[in-house]
């Protein structure tokens, strides 16, 4: 793996050089890691003209969570506590020996920056951009791997929920029983804060459990993912609780299960973000539900879980192959609740059929 | 409580006023929380000469997790799916109405810095620093009831662990458990990733849970803390697994128990926060342990885990009154595991009784 994140820090060096600046400083963490294995609570990495340091707070300890440094990295422990910027960028100006460092200008802080310059005032800085971030858009094989284990996981966790009896436990019951279940199967942990919504609560993007009990003829929605070495992935359900879906219910889901079935299918190398956005959204809005919809109807996944590109009416770009996203439209009708159903896929040519569907659970509207 | 927030917020612009800046963008999630109630994600805050405006991606829920909002408080809906700088920037630059604003440049990134400069040239940009995080040092008795309310609920927690069986247990399923029983308990998540080590990981600060599992005759530290409200403590505690300790175990245990109340009976008003980090330091430096010890010995708490001051060797400043902080010394044998013992309390004049205690679960080396 150590020849992956050499070749990674070569791109970006190349890159570099051909903006005219021979240092890299990255401070976002989930580009430290990419682009060296690991991430450690405060750690940066220089990427220099002929050699690479990752900066650190304490000694890296190879743990699950920071993932697993290059071993042929150097490796410089800082001596401040982490609390002065103006140390650190004393460590840091001492090591870049070059006269332009590019850095994160969106992650960066300006304190950060100004003792920089404060330290190195011949030291030209500019700004790198999303160029790390663009570099993560297409995914290899081996991180694909870990999102179709990482889906995996999340999949067994929703599966052995539903086994399970809903009626009258709160929704972060049901959140904490399902990130429990992500551990038990092999996740680093829950991708993201699980979200569990019942009834006036189902089908809210992103809703924040609370002590409300699942009742009898609830929707219940329920977002949940798995982190597996660091790759985050996706998925989302909406059940019935009870015996028979009423009417309205089976109406919405059906009109939801359309518009997200429109954006899987509309995931093909070289379609615009913005036309994937359209398949899914067009069906929702025409059904009069426009007004109310999400700013987008899903995202890229990889290192974060809200990652480029996203699929948006406004989002500039293409879609590659190899980059996976989750397509996740929902509808939210305030007071009564709603649907969402959420996948996370591959993009892959026709020839090799098409969008890899990782999570797999059932679409079906399941009555538990 | 709304009254509380507008008298923080009078308290900035009182500040800020005298350093000659007429209002003031917060955007560090704690600050904001601290002045107006509530942080929702991406949410920034400005404290204008005459009126304050939130401005807020989505429209505040109430939630838990991000607070309730000052509900005096004027809220704008940002257009902008936040991932363009500069149209928040036009929005807030457009509401400033004032030719300075102070910003906190410990926390805005580089990009934010010159997107606001771009949109609006004529306004002077100035460091507000850490009045924000000055401010909040000392804390009022409502805080103060939100920090004994968490630490009530970790002890809690800590405390069925204690009854269950732990032998052949994983770090990891401890962690869990522990966490599950916070929020069983009322807590609004866990104050900060749950640190279980068992064995050789015992004693190290900060552990992350791994898949190791408690054996017979192991010290197993674990460290733990709630959130209420918003507010977050931290409580430590070193048992050994078995029937009888070993020699060494006792000796090391007891060593670290000394350090860890002489550095808690250090806590009076007026005392200089490098003196009680020496009073716990200077225990186990003295029995050969110094090299190896983490660089601060204790840290204030509130809405952050980790918040000024810092008990460390190089921290300024005196205690004050009403000042949570924790003491936490810990000594770790590479290869055969160590002691940690970490408790939370409130900075009390002797008058009143001294140093409040709110983590009360035993110091006694427990044998599970």
């Amino acid at each position: 793996m150590s020849d992956v994140y050499a070749a990674r820090r070569g791109t970006l060096r190349d890159r570099c050089a051909a903006a005219g600046n021979a240092a890299a400083l990255i401070t976002r963490p989930a580009n430290v890691r990419y682009l060296s294995g690991a991430s450690p609570l405060g750690a940066v990495l220089l990427v220099g003209p002929t050699e690479d340091v990752m900066f650190c707070v304490n000694a890296p300890t190879g743990e699950v969570d920071e993932g697993r440094l290059d071993e042929h990295l150097k490796v410089s422990l800082l001596t401040s506590t982490g609390g002065d910027p103006a140390v650190a960028a004393g460590d840091l100006a001492a090591a870049v020996r070059a006269d332009s460092l590019a850095v994160e200008e969106h992650h960066l802080t300006v304190a950060r920056h100004r003792a920089l310059r404060s330290v190195a005032p011949k030291l030209r800085l500019s700004d790198l951009g999303n160029a790390v971030e663009q570099q993560r858009l297409v995914k290899d094989e081996e991180e694909i791997a870990c999102l179709r284990i990482a889906a995996e996981i999340a999949d067994q966790a929703l599966g052995e929920l539903l086994e399970s009896i809903l009626v009258g436990r709160t929704e972060r019951h049901l959140a904490l029983e399902l990130e429990r279940r992500l551990v038990d199967h092999g996740a680093d942990g829950p991708a993201f804060p699980t979200s569990v919504g019942t009834g006036p609560h189902s089908g809210r993007a992103r809703h924040r459990p609370s002590d409300r009990r699942v009742e009898e003829g609830d929707f219940l929605t329920v977002c949940l993912g798995a982190g597996y070495r660091g790759y985050r992935c996706e998925i989302g359900r909406t059940f019935v609780i009870g015996t028979t879906p009423a009417d309205w219910q089976i109406q919405l889901y059906d009109l939801v299960f359309a518009a997200q079935r429109a954006g899987r299918q509309a995931l093909v190398p070289g379609a615009a973000y913005r036309d994937v956005d359209r398949a899914a959204r067009s069906i929702l809005d025409s059904a009069g539900h426009g007004e109310a919809l999400a700013p987008w109807t899903g995202h890229g996944v990889g290192l974060e879980i809200d990652e480029d590109p996203q699929l948006a009416p406004t989002a500039m770009g293409k879609l590659d192959a190899c980059v996976p996203v989750t397509v996740e439209p929902g509808v939210h009708l305030p007071g009564r609740g709603g649907v969402r159903i959420d996948d996370t896929l591959v993009v892959r040519p026709e020839a090799d059929g098409g969008p890899e569907l990782l999570t797999i659970t059932t679409k079906e509207l399941l009555a538990l």
